[in-house]
Order: C-alpha cells, then structure tokens, then sequence
C-alpha cells in the first residue's frame, strides 16, 4: 500500500505532559476522498479512510436503495485517476432492475456530484485544501496547563448532553480561557457552525486571539471551518485524521488532540502553546 | 418550546442491568430536518438539534464561503412551512458581495437541495421515515448478556482504531454471537456501509438473523441502513437520536443504546432480548 491508501500514516508530533514537551511519532487515521462512479458516470463523492472500498460502494448503493440485492451488482473496477482527481474512484457496473433505473438515477444524481461543495458532502482532496481564505493571524500564546482545561470548560456548559448523553459541543474561547460561545447538537459539524455563525452574528471575526475547542474528532472540516473563522488554534478531545493534520500545518493552524487528563498530543504548529 | 423544537424529548424505555429489564423514561437527543434557504430559495437541507438555528445557518454560510463577515448578512427570518416541508427552515437575505454572487450560488446550489436524497446530506423527516424497503423478519431472541459483550467483540477487531484512537467501527453479528463482517472508517456511515457492502457481495443479505453494532452514536441514517439490510437489531455504544428512535419503533427494529459495561438501554422493541 503506499501511503494514500494505507488506513493511517506515521505523523511526527510533540506530547504535552506535565507542562513538558517531547516529539514522537505517531498514528493518524487516513482521511480521503473517495468518488463512486455508475458505469463511468460521477455519482458521490465521500470522505473516508481507504481500504474496503469495493465494499464501501456496495454497501452505499444498498443505503441509498440504489441496489437491493447482490444480484444487482455486475462489476466493481478501480479506475485509473488522473491529475486533480479524488485519491481514489470506484467504477461501478449494476445490471437487473437496478440497471435499468441508471439513466432515471444518474439524470438527478450527477448534479449532486458537479456541486458537491458542501461540507456535509465532501470534496476532492485538492479542492478542500485549496480554498480561499484569510491567512491566520494569532502572535499569542496560551499556557498548555490553560489548553489542558478546556474540554472540561466546554462540558460544564454541555446541558442536553448532560440530559441525552447524545450529543457533540463545540466552544470557542479567548486565550485566557474565557467562554465566548458554546453549542451542541447531534451533528460534529452544525456544533461548530453554531458558535462560528453565533460570533459572526455577534460581529467579532476574525477570532484572530480566540481557540476552537471541539468534543470530539478533528476532520479537515473542522479544521476548514476554524480556518474560515479565522481561529488559529484547534484543540480536539478526541484524533485528528490525516487530512486535518495536512491542512492545519499548511495554513499556519495549531492543532491539539487527544486533549484528556492533563496530557494532550499537537500535530501542527506548536509554538502557540507555552 | 414544542416537541419539535425542543433539543430533547421524553422517551419510554427499557433498562437492562444483570439480566433484570426495568421501565423507565429516558431523555433522547433531538434529530430532525432543517433547511437552509437564501432569499427563499432551497439551499441545502442538514439533519439537526434544534435550537441556535440562525446561528447553524450563519455559521454553515461562513463554513462554505458564501459569506465571510457579518456584513454580508441581511436578515435571517424563519418562515411558516407547509405540510410535507421540514420541521423547520430559516430563510437567509444577503448583502453587499455575497448578495451579487447569490444568482451564481443559487444555479449551482439548488440542484443540491431538490436532489438531496443521499445518506449524506440529509433530508427532510418525513420522506426519511416513508422510504421503501422489505418488512424486517427476526422472530428470534438474544440473550442480554450477550448483547451487553457485542462492543467489546467488536472492539477485538479494530485494528486502525488500535494504532490511531481515531476510528469508527461497525460489525455485523449472527445471533449467537459470532463475528460476520467488521470494518472501519474515519466516518460512522462508511463503516457501516463498508459491512454491509462486504456481507451484500458475499451473497448474505437479508440479514434476518443478525445485529449490527456500532461504535458510536445511533442516528436515524445507521437506522435505515440496518433496515435496507434487513437486520432487526442495533445495537449501539452510545445514545440513539429521536429520529433514530421513531423509525426503529415505526419499522419493527430492537435498538439498544448505551450498552457499555454491563448494562444498556432498550429504546425500542426490546422482545429480542431475552
């Protein structure tokens, strides 16, 4: 496997223990973008980690209700993919009934895939590290004791978790640890859409001296959305994927996970945590 | 706040603790439609917690770049909606920059929303509860206690998660506890999908006599997977969503939730567990 395919990549990384740094190496889980194909013609294109992915069609056209049944499946080819493509495609041919209802299916389909933009959606690797946006400000540092406190800062204020245990939080705090918003609900990204836009609404972007702490994982679009705000500091109860650490050491971003117990791990840019 | 709008609802459940099932009301996260309109036009749909909705839909427009200050935002109005529309929308006026790209943003976008029938994107509450899709068979009973040990069955086999910390899984069980499938993914759909896909092309399905099991949360969509696939139990590690909850009583699947250490909870159907 070379290292696009492989499900996670050796990072290089500094642990934060105790107020002392080491490097080390690490794991992180791939995060690509993988395009499915009906019969040659774009259909989807989805974030995920290689490997499996026969199965990973297979298995989205069965949800979608695209496919019912194996029988519905011809073939299932990996074609080969040219400068600016996705990292990766699955070709895939139906027959039976299915095969009939391709032309009706890719007439209203294809349309989702030329404007796949969204972040819900997800885009090709290029296109997502390529967008448009300010370069981050943030001539500051946070003490990492500070860093180390934040998910439990962000969980005091996580009121329908405490009632659900369901949900994710998003928070976004000044450099001295203060609360400026937080947000929950059922979905990692709308979390973060809520405060973001909260703030927005409130006129205080850029969040230039202000840090993005997350309940969760760190996806490259959160890393986009922290991007977009303006926010150069993302801190990450849970890992990073690949793709996050990518776009995080290219636009300057300071990446924190595994944010737990005092101890925290940073994948990019660490010389805003003193 | 009605039932809609509230983050929260009260469900009727069934606690299972050493073998002995207690009734008891339980608090579920509230999932359910949202659409994001521009000067009344259907932008995107997303599945959501309400609350904070002007916030989610300032923040989603800044994530995708359609607005980048305050400024670009008019006004943000919740309009009355029909039968049929989602639970809830809200309708975003530009101005400035953003209002002058908007004819551009609307020809490209609007494809996405009247399209948005994949697992992705999300759509609206009641065509995600009406699709099409065989009535789930499984006239047959799991004793709790192997129910309760299914995570950390599938826990064995999470290799990435191993290296990386960062995984979602999913496994697929025959009912006397024997591992069918298992993969990972960086997204909680993929992995599921990446099972079912693997069982499908294996000639499996319906998975009449088998559990699903998840890693994570159980939202409606893992729901409708399971459903596609014909398997009659979900069981997941942590909370199931509302939407999650009606479709699994509305279709006849026994979802648990929780089931860590021991104990889980019984959301709906709980006559497989025996």
């Amino acid at each position: 496997m070379d290292d696009t395919a492989a499900p996670w990549r050796e990072v290089d990384v500094v642990r934060v223990r105790d107020g002392w740094q080491t490097t080390a190496t690490d794991h992180a889980a791939t995060e690509a973008a993988l395009e499915i194909r009906l019969h040659g013609q774009p259909f989807v294109i989805t974030m995920r980690t290689p490997g499996a992915d026969a199965d990973l069609a297979a298995g989205f056209l069965l949800s979608e209700g695209v496919i019912t049944a194996a029988d519905d499946l011809d073939t299932l080819v990996r074609p080969a993919m040219g400068d600016g493509e996705p990292d990766g495609a699955i070709d895939v041919a139906l027959c039976g009934p299915a095969r009939d209802r391709l032309p009706a299916l890719l007439a209203t389909r294809r349309q989702v895939t030329a404007t796949s933009a969204c972040g819900i959606c997800g885009r090709p690797t290029a296109d997502a590290l390529a967008f448009d946006a300010p370069a981050l400000g943030g001539d500051w540092t946070m003490p990492w004791a500070l860093v180390a406190t934040l998910p439990e800062r962000l969980r005091a204020h996580q009121e329908v978790f405490d009632r659900t245990g369901g949900l994710h939080a998003a928070g976004v705090f000044a450099i001295d640890g203060s609360l400026a918003a937080a947000a929950e609900d059922v979905g990692r990204h709308n979390a973060v859409d809520k405060v973001l836009g909260r703030l927005l609404r409130a006129g205080a972007l850029p969040l230039s001296r202000h840090v993005l702490c997350v309940s969760g994982r760190a996806s490259f679009e959160l890393v986009q959305k922290a991007i977009r705000a303006g926010i150069p500091m993302l801190v990450a109860v849970s890992a990073p994927s690949t793709l996050a650490i990518d776009l995080a050491r290219q636009r300057g971003l300071t990446l924190a996970g595994f944010v737990r117990g005092g101890t925290f791990t940073l994948y990019a840019h660490p010389q805003r945590v003193a």
